[in-house]
């Protein structure tokens, strides 16, 4: 590649520079999103479709694995719906986006465009639950949402974003709460499997809890910046919304009871996530799982390739369609090789096979990984099986990587001062002490601008019981991850 | 089943009685929808749902495989953008939804819920399309749409709907042409093979015709209360919104040339269509092709079933299951298996198979066919054979009896007297000459409420050249269908 054309794919700002200018060039030269002409909303470009429409797949298949089905709503949810949970009302009416007039006329009561759907949905399930017989009720849906923020950045917080939202009813408490913990784990394997993406799970704090909610559960992830992203929540809802919403069942003693809710949901923030934990300064990084492309052949278009080398080539990728793996034969003459090397390392596309006459001389191609930028030679024979086992290792590795990053940024602490100098130098995750103070948080919120990720469960404490409250210094049983988050 | 059985699960209004009534009844009997709390908006159920998701999979997979990609674009159109295709404001502001409010401000711009997406997806094109080489732009997007509705019907109607539309931009008028027609037949072939619903082909009226296109092309189908129902349109759209919304490249011959675009949608109406073209008065007829479940196994509960017909019943189960079929095994024990039969028939289940222990003594089991309620016994070691079979001769059986339907409900007339009187009384399908006089066509709407439902291609008129136009009487080249819509 001569240096014109590493210029014109490569001229992005360096992540070490300046991480968000980084990641909002890298999203539009990989034309995975673009800023549309509507404050906060993007549209998301083929390329950035294909990686939602896998990542899709994979999870709706554990939903309905798990034995959800899904259905659909309606967008909009009238003021007086909205009104009846009110510290729901209270969390989410700041954000609404309302719908005053249909066609020339004024309506008679304001539409919300639904923040989330345990008002309407609350309202459906009064109609539809009548007996224990009815549940549990599983239901999950995949819709876009609308909330109207302030500050915005393409995937982490936008105006509109699509997400699954599942909502479930059940007989007794203990139920919904095993429900909420079931999807807690379906979700960080979800994402360390998928995503490649290593996550802490645990309960969030009254004050960091969803609008409505008993108690919010959460997969956190670190981020590249050593910044903290909140991938998912689990909430266990209790009969806050069934009381309001009135979903009565008559129980196997024919009494009426008010069912238990939960709610769940992960968003196209995960994309953000997937761009921000494995980029790097030339481009995505794509895990294998969710690449819209997993490998790309690049044939050397040297003296009469078009005759030597494009055959085999084309074999080739007959050869790893037939074989189910995603694959692109990149045969356009109007680039050059290294154009397109460039090019395809911007958009991440996990393995590269360049393939050349002296190459197929030597009976072999070459693989490029774009996790490491190693170059391994593959005999052609046997290049279908080594490009699936490169593939399955590209996934690991990147996940490996990923994990030694957190490890290397998580910090254990006890003293204040030592909290504060890391959140304002290095950043990362802190793990420590916290006696469970609303005062304390605040005040490290006011301090630090670090908020409480997450509370360990009991079961991931690891024999660390108690310990001191980084603050106060008061005794105190929570383990907490603090860090600042997106 | 005995009477009172029968009772709790037939009670809905006769097909030939009340078509209206039956139609609506079904789909909240047999959970394919229910009424929301919003003017004219539907919850779409697990059951519906899984429909959806069937006809969605089997049609994206058409769109992909014709070469287009997914996207997604806002939910919001800013009301300057628009404005700007005139003709096309004024077909849909009446319709539109606007939000005037974010949270507790007013906006300084209303913002359009989205009608359909030509606007904003013509402004982001602006920007991503500059050269040939750009070209073809093959963009499909799976979407809600809202259109404020003053008569709205399950599925066929609604304020809100969920849809695909595809936008494409091409070189030349031919090429955009092509794309139209392509589609056009992409959507006649879904609809008869995975639908099973027969329909005819051609293009609107200027009338008819989609606000802001230069032709509309459209298939169309007869239901079974002699109304047509328009089931997708694809339209050519010329450079109408290239020129508005400045979308150029430079051409092979680095001159700057406006696009030539078409756009292209199917949407959940065509729920409605399935189930008013093939249902009855015992519920839904699905075709096995889109059915959730496609085979329900009823053990008939006498004995000691459980250890005798429970375990075979459930073998067959995992045997048809792993031969690729969605089979359910309904061995509740809170119904009897008349219950049972009623409630998979309502639903559309398209086998069923009934074991009881005299059938299992005898090597076979009982197969009922939904369409004909023809009863076989098959033998067990056949069993998966034979249901395959019995699957695919329900799908071709269906579009059979649907196309015998049509086509004894389309009358070839050439006098208007004949004209009305069809349409006041036994309604269907009128195949008939027009000049193509818009003053001819408005009067046929005043007088008998029928609409153009499509003008025939002429590689369609197979011959019919001329004729007299049906109102006038004048000289006319124009075959078309007439008859009252949905």
């Amino acid at each position: 590649m001569n240096n014109e054309e590493h210029r014109m794919v490569k001229k992005i700002t360096q992540k070490s520079k300046d991480f968000s200018k980084w990641y909002v060039e890298i999203i539009r030269k990989a034309e995975v999103a673009d800023y549309a002409p509507i404050k906060g909303m993007i549209a998301i470009r083929p390329y950035g479709f294909a990686v939602w429409e896998n990542l899709q797949n994979l999870l709706d298949l554990r939903i309905k694995r798990t034995g959800h089905s899904n259905a659909y709503f309606p967008l909009f949810i009238p003021e007086s719906l909205l009104e009846k949970e009110v510290e729901h009302l209270e969390g989410f009416s700041p954000e609404v986006a309302w719908v005053t007039h249909g066609g020339e006329e004024e309506l008679e009561e304001r539409l919300a465009v639904r923040p989330t759907s345990e008002a309407i949905i609350g309202n459906m399930y009064s109609k539809w639950i009548k007996s224990y017989r009815d549940l549990p009720v599983l239901i999950n849906q995949w819709a876009n949402i609308v909330r109207w923020e302030k500050v915005t950045r393409p995937f982490l917080r936008t105006t509109e974003f699509l997400w699954q939202e599942g909502h479930t009813v059940h007989e007794t408490a203990e139920e919904a709460q095993k429900e909420t913990m079931m999807i807690l784990e379906l979700y960080k394997e979800f994402a360390e499997s998928e995503l490649a993406i290593p996550v802490i799970s645990g309960i969030k704090t009254e004050r960091e809890k969803f609008a409505g909610a008993e108690a919010t559960y959460c997969i956190e992830a670190l981020m590249a910046d050593g910044k903290a992203l909140q991938m998912g929540t689990s909430h266990f809802l209790g009969q806050h919304f069934s009381k309001v919403f009135n979903i009565r069942f008559e129980d196997r003693n024919q009494k009426l009871q008010y069912g238990w809710q939960t709610s769940w949901g992960v968003s196209t923030r995960l994309i953000g996530a997937v761009i921000m934990a494995h980029g790097d300064d030339s481009g995505l990084k794509l895990p294998p799982r969710i690449a819209p492309i997993q490998v790309v052949i690049v044939p050397i278009s040297v003296g009469d390739w078009k005759k030597t080398v494009l055959p085999v080539a084309t074999r080739i990728k007959d050869e790893l369609k037939q074989a189910g793996i995603r694959v692109k034969l990149d045969h356009r003459e109007e680039f050059t090789p290294g154009w397109k090397f460039a090019n395809w390392e911007m958009r991440g596309v996990p393995l590269r096979i360049e393939l050349g006459p002296r190459d197929i001389k030597n009976n072999q191609a070459i693989a490029v990984r774009r996790d490491t930028g190693d170059k391994i030679p593959y005999a052609l024979d046997e290049l279908k099986e080594k490009v699936g086992a490169a593939l399955v290792d590209i996934q690991k590795s990147l996940l490996k990587v990923a994990f030694k990053y957190r490890q290397e940024n998580t910090h254990e602490v006890d003293n204040f001062e030592e909290f504060k100098s890391i959140l304002e130098n290095q950043r990362g995750l802190i793990k420590t002490f916290w006696c469970g103070a609303s005062a304390c948080e605040d005040r490290i919120k006011n301090e630090t601008m670090g908020t409480i990720r997450a509370v360990l469960l009991d079961k991931d404490k690891r024999g660390k019981a108690n310990g001191k409250c980084v603050l106060c210094g008061k005794e105190a049983d929570k383990l907490v991850y603090f860090a600042r988050a997106y």
